[in-house]
């Protein structure tokens, strides 16, 4: 068999198969899946690139494929969606798919490749949502580890939590703490002891505090949202705070006023803060990017529950009436004043 | 409006909408559709990387935008269906993203980036066979092109034309000439002047005649064979016909017997063996990939026809019993000779 198939055949044998509306998986030239009767699919895309979002000596194999999966399951979460199939493209070169040799006790014993590490780490996060693997691309690239999932989900037609969906008067509530995944980047970034640690870390340690790592994407949080006719609106915070509320106020056309106090601050960007390797854990917060907590609208009147699949939920702030002379953010401090807050999270193409 | 949601709304401007499989396309965390009633999806995902499936400086902007759609509508093709919406990621470095100055007259002028001359040669095959954006995800990459497409299709449940299907006894069909788009690369790489009227390619001309830089998803003919129920199995040729042939083999467990003869030879690939640019116009037509043409199988007694949607049908095998004792491809000579033929065509990781 060609290396080009054992590696698909290998990546087949160990993809889970769960849900009903796969009816072919990988092996031919497309899958074929059907949503449930009454149902619609949701459908997004996430790239993962080498020297863009990860750093290959940093961090263990194990951790880049689950953060890949993350990113995707996330985009699902945000529509309230459930997940029932992902497809994965990846390249990579040529030495990170050869299974290596490790010599223990004078034996010759083979050693995962980097691929393989990396699919196991995608594969235990994609297992632990029931998500099963139903097809994807591969290739040798020149350089690099690229790497883009795909995630299929599915509700019932016409439940999609969008991020039109918020209007003024509504108040604004968030999952889980902030700044977390920026903090812990930012610990990689000024501690070499921390790299070593983050390399072996191979899965999501049980209080999940490695938001950069193993960030967990709030599938169920999302779920119950959509059932519970709880939100308006929602949208996963992926490229920070200020970003993606700034993203769900022009989708809606509204504006949006947050309680400076009310953000709730991860533990780590305290930390990061303490040790000064952030100017200011209230900024990882405000504008660090890749947390995939949930930021979502409720009316006024819905009784919205402090926590949700055993996550915190806080409201933090309010939706207002657009206005062509009011800029699009503002932050109320805790003194009552009003300030004009920036959309400072992260940003792909960045302007020079 | 920050630089990637401005390459975001660009690419939306331009995407056309067409089909009502598509409830919300671009904009939200995920796009959300649904196949029409009594139909299922197929789904494909295919990456076209710089420095491996192309080579920037031989080649249009506008052709690689082609050849990434036509990669991931050849696969819809290759099932039967219908396309109904892609997905497009796609990381470019910065400068690729950015408009040129040109100097006409004197006159500074601005001139379209890389990134959008890509999206007009994808964008002109998607409107040509309607098929609109409905999302995807950009990024800077540190270095070099990286574009992963996914198409999605429809067609009625079940009828799906699978890799699985061809039974001993059959008759093995091809459509087009096979070779062009391997024997087109070859020209480019041993001439210059080739490679300087490619980069002026923008787009196909009529006849087809440059079947590396614009190939030609064949969707409609795929369909024909659907809805006649012509075919038993279907694949299309990407990885060349000994390699997909046996792919179809494997898949179906059976042999496959090819009739040296009958196998069409694109005209290209006979000029790339007379200039010496190839050792041999078989070869390109039996191992070289990407040419994009279907192959097929159908039972003995099924009529059919010499063209579909204008291009030629013709048999060049047949199907036999599965043997542990006899090779799974072998060819017959016109002497009527029999000799094993190897799966030599595309792998993305050769063993060394």
């Amino acid at each position: 068999m060609t290396a080009e198939r054992e590696l698909i055949a290998g990546i087949r044998a160990h993809a889970p198969h769960f849900r009903g509306s796969v009816h072919k998986g990988i092996g031919d030239d497309c899958a074929v899946l059907q949503p449930r009767t009454g149902h619609e699919l949701v459908v997004t895309t996430d790239m993962l690139l080498e020297g863009r979002h990860f750093r290959r000596e940093w961090i263990s194999p194990e951790s880049v494929g689950h953060r890949c999966m993350a990113r995707g399951l996330s985009d699902i979460a945000a529509m309230g969606a459930e997940p029932v199939a992902f497809f994965l493209s990846i390249a990579v070169p040529a030495k990170l798919a050869t299974a290596g040799k490790s010599k223990k006790g004078g034996k010759s014993a083979p050693e995962p490749s980097w691929m393989d590490r990396f699919m196991d780490g995608l594969l235990r996060l994609a297992t632990e949502h029931r998500v099963p693997l139903a097809g994807g691309d591969t290739a040798q690239s020149p350089e690099g580890v690229m790497a883009d999932i795909m995630v299929l989900g599915e509700l019932p037609k016409g439940d999609a939590l969008l991020r039109s969906g918020a209007k003024a008067g509504e108040i604004i509530y968030v999952t889980g703490a902030l700044g977390g995944a920026a903090a812990e980047l930012t610990a990689l970034e000024h501690n070499a002891r921390r790299r070593t640690e983050a390399r072996r870390l191979i899965k999501a340690p049980e209080d999940a505090a490695h938001p950069h790592l193993f960030p967990q994407p709030r599938i169920e949080a999302g779920m119950v949202l959509r059932r519970q006719w709880l939100a308006t609106s929602l949208i996963d915070i992926s490229d920070g705070l200020s970003t993606d509320l700034d993203h769900l106020c022009e989708e809606s056309g509204v504006r949006a006023e947050l309680d400076a106090e009310a953000v709730p601050v991860h533990p780590l960007a305290e930390e990061a803060e303490k040790r000064g390797w952030a100017k200011s854990a209230w900024q990882l917060a405000l504008n660090g990017g890749e947390d995939y907590e949930l930021l979502f609208t409720a009316k006024p009147e819905t009784k919205v529950p402090e926590k949700i699949d055993g996550i915190p939920v806080r409201p933090i702030g309010r939706m207002l009436p657009a206005s062509p002379r009011k800029p699009r953010l503002t932050l109320c401090r805790a003194n009552g004043r009003t300030e004009p807050l920036e959309a400072a999270g992260w940003e792909h193409f960045r302007k020079a």
